[in-house]
């Protein structure tokens, strides 16, 4: 599921965008894919992670998607752990940690905090190598051309 | 502004959604409206505060909206203060507190607390009582109906 989502960030990429990409998974079947789009739509929400749930929950016809994984290639910001805490998914797996941002363990913990009335399962670096390489490129190459 | 927020929230609670509306307004402008409908839209993402940042990025054509100030009638869960962060508004005015999942002061202080990138100024208790009666009417009706 991790490579479906790589691909997706992969075509961010291609557009862009910060290579971000995301799968909603039920027991093995894609239900929603999403990336990165923010450019693109001009929509600051429009991160892979809620694209993703956006569309399972349109495919699911259901707006609790309890029995979800949700694969991203970078650790959520607080938007989508909140996003993911608001659909009930079972659990999220994501590919490299996001210090300065991310909400699933470095700078929050929301979710698994005890916080909330939801908690998800959290498995991070799930293909961290690929997953922070294909970012490290992204801002080599912004760097260079800029 | 807070007139028209709660505008947007009691068209959601005719449609028997919880009764959040939200406003996005820049010097005095609306550029953006939002009705919680999540429901509707089959969509866990669709809360007012969401909606109407969405629309104003499409209509000030970007997704940053530093000039702007969102005007909620519920104080904002950690979803739409992320969302909030992300489009860089300058400032967040709120009717009522929520204490259960609220991310602007409750259970998080999203945007205050000097953790991210971006602060917000927080403005609360903005016509609160209107804001918490409409909450509760709805919230009783819903038991009654029960």
């Amino acid at each position: 599921m991790m490579t479906h989502a790589l691909a997706e960030a992969e075509r961010a990429m291609d557009a862009g965008e910060v290579p971000v990409g995301a799968i909603v998974a039920v027991e093995g079947r894609i239900v929603g894919r999403g990336r990165n789009r923010v450019i693109e739509l001009c929509d600051p929400t429009a991160h892979a992670e809620i694209l993703a749930i956006r569309e399972a929950a349109r495919v699911w016809n259901g707006y609790r998607l309890d029995q979800a994984t949700l694969y991203v290639t970078l650790e959520p910001c607080v938007m989508c752990v909140g996003a993911i805490v608001h659909a009930r998914l079972a659990s999220l797996k994501f590919g490299a940690w996001d210090e300065k941002a991310g909400a699933a363990g470095s700078v929050y913990d929301v979710g698994r905090d005890g916080r909330l009335n939801h908690r998800i399962e959290v498995y991070p670096q799930i293909m961290a190598d690929r997953c922070t390489n294909l970012l490290r490129e992204f801002f080599r190459a912004r760097r260079g051309a800029a």
